[in-house]
């Protein structure tokens, strides 16, 4: 299948939101990290994005916490969803995980996982990067399962963290 | 040709950097924009990015002032270029006009136009979001001539900015 | 008279804005500077400021553009104002001006001028740090005039921007 | 004794870091809050501050940790300063308590305490606000202990920070 060139009929993309460290606040009572609501609606405002999506807020955890049930409850989302190009918002700690866990399931669309190493929250956020970055790969990588992280995209069962480095490599 | 999957053998990219809202700074004496030296290298740094690029400063001049000399030099760079995949920093207002002298030339590489509509050292652009998103098409798309804007990907000779609306649509 | 320790009775502070760099915003679709409204709440709300402040906004002006009929009208505000203690956000460039001509009209209040070298819409702004310290200075000092720049207060009739540094000293 | 207008002859500022929310860090590997350095240098510099200052980091603590030893330490700092004006960045659980401490040794010197409620690193602190205002009562108050916080000065023996607003109040 050749990639289909965005911006001839537009495309709906599905974001899926999980939580991470993409959506953490700083609680300036308890002097601690929580989760309130995504900002990825003000992302995408800042990016001036004007591309069809529908976002859901599937969870809202940290993904050192997710459970294989949570992991079912996004793949359940992924199905679900009316849309054949997917992006998640997830924890970097085990987005690798979550992603084999797609590719196994095997459901036939572009699903593309993202995160950040620092909250948007914070003012110097990887995370607007990564945005634009995995919402371009969902607009044309064929049907799979995909991370986006520092600028690159690796296929969803040959990807891990490093986790001396933070950085996303093959393998 | 199907997409190929980046995360395989890493691709270089070459970044041509033009000035444009992008790179602009604030002259706080002079109480005025000025261009001095680019962003892309804090922006890379920023968005943990860890492809290999390699960055040239073409110009760094206002796009409502870059002459079909300055276009002839943008396109020199680009044919000259090792690399096969091109991202190309530029103003908003005449990044169409390039778009299509970059089209008409077709030298068959993968080159990405993108900017931004709020200067990157003013907090809040969209610029991180729009570099995300070019560095990622410019490595999955076939060879032709694309500009990336508002998360969305435009065949270079049908795009025009909407000067009433500062997006960016097909035309 | 000792200075009133402030803390005790709460004292209300007027505070006047007249424009300048402090308020300055980008205007996206023009690529250029302009003044839409004043920035105060934000930035108080971001000090997490609790002193009693009246906020008026008496003109929206560059300060190279501020003519005598202007000065007249910040005096005015400053004598009508019930509160005895005001500080004034100005532009730069002719704030040593309009002190002057508030020292010569000698209204026997605290008054303290303020202003900014970057704008605050910028997000690396000096405009709170100078916010907080204007604010400072009013609560303790005697009556008379002042700028507070730099962390410093000046005299009102002593004072002079160097136009080489953008730093304000004595003069 | 009158208050002595700053912008005469120049007066040196001792400014001690003890830590504090003001001085944390988002650590990207462990997704938790740390101490490196004091931000206190690049805050001075964006602030365009030219006050005379002296920079002493005498401690890095979380100020729910700071113990008796800890309040001898910076006292002694206090006492061996040889400027009488002096700035302590502290966290703001505790600064109450250290403030009496300094109030109880009796040293005759002006001692202003402030911190933040949002990490400097953040982007959107008060810390910087509240530089400002510490600074500027500092020059000008008569020797005593002194907080600063939410743009006001309280008395060192009179003052609490109410655990439920986050706001300093008497008391």
């Amino acid at each position: 299948m050749p990639p289909q060139l965005p911006g001839g009929a537009r495309m709906a993309i599905r974001i899926l939101i999980t939580g991470g460290t993409f959506d953490k606040e700083y609680d300036e009572l308890a002097g601690s990290l929580f989760f309130k609501d995504t900002h990825i609606h003000e992302m995408l405002r800042l990016g001036r994005c004007r591309l069809e999506v529908a976002v859901r807020t599937v969870m809202m955890v940290d993904s050192l916490e997710m459970t294989e049930a949570d992991r079912a409850t996004i793949l359940a989302n992924c199905r679900q969803a009316p849309e054949d190009r997917i992006v998640i918002t997830h924890g970097t700690d085990t987005m690798a995980d979550t992603a084999r866990a797609l590719v196994a399931a095997a459901i036939g669309k572009t699903i593309v996982l993202t995160g950040a190493m620092i909250p948007y929250a914070f003012g110097s956020s990887d995370g607007l990067f990564n945005l634009g970055s995995a919402l371009s790969f969902a607009q044309v990588l064929p049907a799979g399962v995909y991370v986006a992280m520092n600028g690159r995209c690796f296929a969803g069962d040959r990807v891990r963290k490093n986790r001396d480095s933070g950085v996303f490599e093959e393998g």
